[in-house]
Protein backbone atom coordinates (compact mmCIF):
# COMPACT_ATOMS: atom_id res chain seq x y z
CA UNK A 1 0.00 0.00 0.00
CA UNK A 2 1.43 3.25 -0.90
CA UNK A 3 -0.20 5.54 1.73
CA UNK A 4 1.75 2.46 4.40
CA UNK A 5 5.05 3.64 5.79
CA UNK A 6 6.19 -0.10 6.34
CA UNK A 7 5.63 -1.03 3.01
CA UNK A 8 7.65 1.63 1.61
CA UNK A 9 10.16 0.36 4.09
CA UNK A 10 9.64 -3.13 2.64
CA UNK A 11 9.99 -2.13 -0.90
CA UNK A 12 12.79 0.38 0.17
CA UNK A 13 10.62 4.04 -1.16
CA UNK A 14 11.44 4.81 2.46
CA UNK A 15 14.86 4.06 4.87
CA UNK A 16 15.10 2.25 7.92
CA UNK A 17 18.28 0.79 9.64
CA UNK A 18 17.78 -2.89 8.28
CA UNK A 19 18.84 -5.31 10.80
CA UNK A 20 17.17 -8.44 8.40
CA UNK A 21 15.37 -8.80 5.20
CA UNK A 22 14.79 -12.15 2.89
CA UNK A 23 11.99 -12.23 0.76
CA UNK A 24 9.25 -12.29 2.73
CA UNK A 25 9.78 -10.23 5.97
CA UNK A 26 12.02 -6.93 7.40
CA UNK A 27 13.38 -6.08 10.36
CA UNK A 28 14.64 -2.61 11.41
CA UNK A 29 15.23 -0.71 14.25
CA UNK A 30 12.23 0.58 15.79
CA UNK A 31 12.76 4.81 15.72
CA UNK A 32 10.88 5.55 19.01
CA UNK A 33 13.95 5.40 21.47
CA UNK A 34 12.11 4.00 24.22
CA UNK A 35 14.53 1.35 25.18
CA UNK A 36 17.70 0.87 23.99
CA UNK A 37 17.76 -2.35 20.86
CA UNK A 38 13.80 -2.30 20.13
CA UNK A 39 13.27 -3.64 16.82
CA UNK A 40 10.19 -4.37 14.67
CA UNK A 41 9.46 -7.33 12.33
CA UNK A 42 7.52 -6.79 9.28
CA UNK A 43 6.17 -9.02 6.64
CA UNK A 44 7.03 -7.31 3.43
CA UNK A 45 2.72 -7.64 1.91
CA UNK A 46 0.87 -5.49 3.27
CA UNK A 47 -1.75 -7.32 6.29
CA UNK A 48 -3.23 -5.23 9.15
CA UNK A 49 -2.22 -7.75 11.82
CA UNK A 50 -2.05 -11.14 12.60
CA UNK A 51 -5.94 -11.75 12.43
CA UNK A 52 -5.52 -11.08 8.45
CA UNK A 53 -2.15 -12.47 7.89
CA UNK A 54 -1.56 -15.51 5.44
CA UNK A 55 -0.59 -18.70 7.27
CA UNK A 56 2.78 -18.44 4.90
CA UNK A 57 3.42 -14.63 5.26
CA UNK A 58 3.68 -15.48 8.93
CA UNK A 59 5.57 -18.18 8.67
CA UNK A 60 8.05 -16.30 7.23
CA UNK A 61 7.35 -13.30 9.72
CA UNK A 62 8.00 -15.60 12.64
CA UNK A 63 11.36 -17.36 11.10
CA UNK A 64 12.52 -13.81 10.98
CA UNK A 65 11.68 -13.20 14.52
CA UNK A 66 13.99 -16.20 14.96
CA UNK A 67 16.32 -15.74 13.02
CA UNK A 68 17.00 -12.19 14.37
CA UNK A 69 16.75 -13.29 17.98
CA UNK A 70 19.24 -16.23 17.36
CA UNK A 71 21.74 -13.56 16.06
CA UNK A 72 20.97 -11.00 19.13
CA UNK A 73 21.84 -14.10 21.89
CA UNK A 74 24.53 -15.83 19.78
CA UNK A 75 26.54 -13.11 18.75
CA UNK A 76 25.66 -9.74 20.59
CA UNK A 77 25.79 -10.53 23.92
CA UNK A 78 22.17 -10.67 24.79
CA UNK A 79 20.59 -13.12 26.89
CA UNK A 80 17.24 -13.25 25.91
CA UNK A 81 14.32 -11.01 24.22
CA UNK A 82 10.77 -10.16 25.27
CA UNK A 83 8.42 -9.85 22.21
CA UNK A 84 4.90 -8.41 21.97
CA UNK A 85 2.45 -7.27 19.35
CA UNK A 86 -0.47 -5.55 19.18
CA UNK A 87 -3.35 -6.74 17.14
CA UNK A 88 -5.98 -4.26 16.16
CA UNK A 89 -6.64 -0.22 17.80
CA UNK A 90 -8.55 -1.92 20.55
CA UNK A 91 -5.34 -3.82 21.36
CA UNK A 92 -3.00 -0.63 21.44
CA UNK A 93 -2.17 -1.34 17.70
CA UNK A 94 -0.77 2.15 16.33
CA UNK A 95 0.80 1.38 12.90
CA UNK A 96 -1.83 -0.81 10.66
CA UNK A 97 1.05 -2.97 9.16
CA UNK A 98 1.60 -6.28 11.41
CA UNK A 99 4.67 -5.97 13.11
CA UNK A 100 6.04 -7.92 15.91
CA UNK A 101 8.63 -5.82 18.58
CA UNK A 102 11.55 -7.71 20.07
CA UNK A 103 13.20 -6.48 23.10
CA UNK A 104 16.56 -7.34 23.33
CA UNK A 105 17.58 -8.23 27.11
CA UNK A 106 20.08 -9.26 28.96
CA UNK A 107 20.54 -10.28 33.18
CA UNK A 108 19.88 -7.71 34.96
CA UNK A 109 19.27 -4.80 32.64
CA UNK A 110 16.64 -3.06 34.65
CA UNK A 111 13.78 -3.70 32.26
CA UNK A 112 11.81 -6.29 35.03
CA UNK A 113 12.22 -9.42 36.50
CA UNK A 114 10.98 -12.88 35.93
CA UNK A 115 7.21 -12.67 35.43
CA UNK A 116 7.09 -9.14 34.71
CA UNK A 117 6.74 -7.40 31.12
CA UNK A 118 10.02 -5.05 30.16
CA UNK A 119 9.39 -1.44 31.24
CA UNK A 120 10.43 1.17 28.18
CA UNK A 121 12.94 3.86 30.55
CA UNK A 122 13.94 5.38 27.34
CA UNK A 123 17.06 4.96 24.94
CA UNK A 124 20.36 5.32 26.38
CA UNK A 125 22.52 4.44 23.65
CA UNK A 126 22.82 6.20 19.67
CA UNK A 127 20.10 4.36 17.61
CA UNK A 128 22.62 4.55 14.43
CA UNK A 129 25.60 2.90 16.76
CA UNK A 130 22.98 0.14 18.49
CA UNK A 131 22.10 -0.70 14.31
CA UNK A 132 25.89 -1.11 13.59
CA UNK A 133 26.31 -3.51 16.04
CA UNK A 134 23.07 -5.82 15.79
CA UNK A 135 22.32 -5.04 12.06
CA UNK A 136 23.19 -8.94 10.62
CA UNK A 137 25.51 -8.50 7.81
CA UNK B 1 10.46 -33.77 29.73
CA UNK B 2 8.46 -35.45 32.53
CA UNK B 3 9.16 -33.05 34.95
CA UNK B 4 8.03 -30.37 32.78
CA UNK B 5 4.39 -29.28 33.84
CA UNK B 6 3.50 -27.81 29.77
CA UNK B 7 4.82 -30.95 28.44
CA UNK B 8 2.53 -33.36 31.04
CA UNK B 9 -0.62 -30.74 29.81
CA UNK B 10 0.61 -31.33 26.07
CA UNK B 11 0.79 -35.35 26.68
CA UNK B 12 -2.62 -35.12 29.04
CA UNK B 13 -1.15 -36.12 31.95
CA UNK B 14 -1.96 -32.70 33.68
CA UNK B 15 -5.68 -31.27 33.40
CA UNK B 16 -5.69 -28.04 31.53
CA UNK B 17 -8.64 -25.79 30.84
CA UNK B 18 -8.35 -26.03 26.99
CA UNK B 19 -8.65 -23.69 24.21
CA UNK B 20 -7.87 -25.39 21.11
CA UNK B 21 -5.07 -27.71 20.12
CA UNK B 22 -3.64 -29.83 17.41
CA UNK B 23 -0.80 -32.39 16.72
CA UNK B 24 1.53 -29.44 17.25
CA UNK B 25 0.07 -27.09 19.39
CA UNK B 26 -2.10 -26.54 22.74
CA UNK B 27 -3.63 -23.48 23.62
CA UNK B 28 -5.20 -22.76 27.39
CA UNK B 29 -6.26 -20.90 29.87
CA UNK B 30 -3.62 -19.08 32.34
CA UNK B 31 -4.48 -19.58 36.00
CA UNK B 32 -2.72 -16.76 36.63
CA UNK B 33 -5.91 -15.05 36.80
CA UNK B 34 -4.17 -11.49 36.25
CA UNK B 35 -6.54 -10.57 33.73
CA UNK B 36 -9.70 -11.97 31.97
CA UNK B 37 -8.93 -14.30 29.23
CA UNK B 38 -5.43 -14.59 29.66
CA UNK B 39 -4.48 -17.88 27.29
CA UNK B 40 -0.90 -19.34 26.75
CA UNK B 41 -0.18 -21.22 23.43
CA UNK B 42 2.66 -23.38 23.91
CA UNK B 43 4.14 -26.11 21.34
CA UNK B 44 3.56 -29.67 22.42
CA UNK B 45 6.94 -30.71 21.65
CA UNK B 46 9.55 -29.44 24.47
CA UNK B 47 11.64 -26.35 23.77
CA UNK B 48 12.68 -23.90 26.15
CA UNK B 49 11.64 -20.58 23.98
CA UNK B 50 11.76 -19.38 20.50
CA UNK B 51 15.89 -20.14 20.54
CA UNK B 52 15.58 -23.41 20.35
CA UNK B 53 12.52 -23.69 18.74
CA UNK B 54 12.82 -25.84 15.65
CA UNK B 55 10.94 -24.39 12.73
CA UNK B 56 8.39 -26.22 12.11
CA UNK B 57 7.23 -26.47 15.25
CA UNK B 58 7.47 -22.53 15.45
CA UNK B 59 5.46 -22.45 12.28
CA UNK B 60 2.74 -24.71 13.81
CA UNK B 61 2.50 -22.92 17.34
CA UNK B 62 2.57 -19.25 15.80
CA UNK B 63 -0.75 -20.99 13.08
CA UNK B 64 -2.46 -21.93 16.36
CA UNK B 65 -1.86 -18.51 17.59
CA UNK B 66 -3.56 -17.06 14.51
CA UNK B 67 -6.59 -19.60 14.88
CA UNK B 68 -7.25 -19.03 18.32
CA UNK B 69 -6.66 -14.81 17.65
CA UNK B 70 -9.14 -15.23 15.00
CA UNK B 71 -11.76 -17.40 16.88
CA UNK B 72 -11.81 -14.62 19.94
CA UNK B 73 -12.74 -11.68 17.21
CA UNK B 74 -15.22 -13.67 15.10
CA UNK B 75 -16.93 -16.10 17.33
CA UNK B 76 -16.41 -14.46 21.19
CA UNK B 77 -17.04 -10.53 20.62
CA UNK B 78 -13.23 -9.52 21.22
CA UNK B 79 -11.66 -6.47 18.90
CA UNK B 80 -8.03 -7.55 18.96
CA UNK B 81 -5.24 -9.58 20.85
CA UNK B 82 -2.08 -8.25 22.47
CA UNK B 83 0.43 -11.20 22.08
CA UNK B 84 3.60 -11.26 24.17
CA UNK B 85 6.62 -14.13 24.65
CA UNK B 86 9.38 -13.90 26.95
CA UNK B 87 11.83 -15.66 25.51
CA UNK B 88 15.04 -16.49 28.57
CA UNK B 89 15.28 -16.24 32.34
CA UNK B 90 16.68 -12.40 31.71
CA UNK B 91 13.66 -11.45 29.66
CA UNK B 92 11.28 -12.57 32.52
CA UNK B 93 10.56 -16.14 31.40
CA UNK B 94 8.96 -18.02 34.49
CA UNK B 95 8.24 -21.14 32.81
CA UNK B 96 11.50 -22.76 30.46
CA UNK B 97 8.81 -24.31 28.16
CA UNK B 98 7.96 -21.75 25.26
CA UNK B 99 4.47 -20.35 25.55
CA UNK B 100 3.12 -17.12 23.67
CA UNK B 101 0.59 -14.95 26.05
CA UNK B 102 -2.83 -14.02 24.45
CA UNK B 103 -4.43 -11.30 26.02
CA UNK B 104 -7.82 -10.75 24.42
CA UNK B 105 -8.85 -7.16 23.92
CA UNK B 106 -11.89 -4.87 23.70
CA UNK B 107 -12.51 -1.50 22.47
CA UNK B 108 -12.31 0.92 25.76
CA UNK B 109 -11.09 -2.22 27.74
CA UNK B 110 -9.44 -0.24 30.16
CA UNK B 111 -5.90 -2.35 30.00
CA UNK B 112 -4.04 0.18 27.71
CA UNK B 113 -4.65 2.79 25.01
CA UNK B 114 -3.29 3.26 21.64
CA UNK B 115 1.10 2.66 21.82
CA UNK B 116 0.57 1.37 25.28
CA UNK B 117 0.57 -2.19 26.50
CA UNK B 118 -1.89 -4.11 28.46
CA UNK B 119 -1.70 -3.80 32.25
CA UNK B 120 -3.01 -7.05 34.40
CA UNK B 121 -5.46 -5.46 37.08
CA UNK B 122 -6.70 -8.78 38.26
CA UNK B 123 -9.48 -11.31 36.20
CA UNK B 124 -13.07 -10.35 37.53
CA UNK B 125 -14.81 -12.77 35.50
CA UNK B 126 -14.63 -16.97 36.66
CA UNK B 127 -12.37 -18.56 34.77
CA UNK B 128 -13.89 -22.06 33.97
CA UNK B 129 -17.17 -19.73 32.80
CA UNK B 130 -14.51 -17.61 30.61
CA UNK B 131 -13.40 -21.60 29.17
CA UNK B 132 -16.46 -22.24 28.65
CA UNK B 133 -17.07 -19.03 26.63
CA UNK B 134 -13.52 -19.03 25.04
CA UNK B 135 -13.13 -22.71 23.82
CA UNK B 136 -13.12 -23.28 20.07
CA UNK B 137 -15.64 -26.62 20.16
Amino acid sequence: MESCIFCRMANGQQPCLKIYDDEYALAFMDIAKDVDGHMLVIPKFHCSSILDCDAELLRHTICAVKTVTNHLVDNCGYDGVDLMNASGEAAGQSLPHFHIHIIPRRKNDGLGGTGEWPVFPGAKCDLTEMWEKLRIK
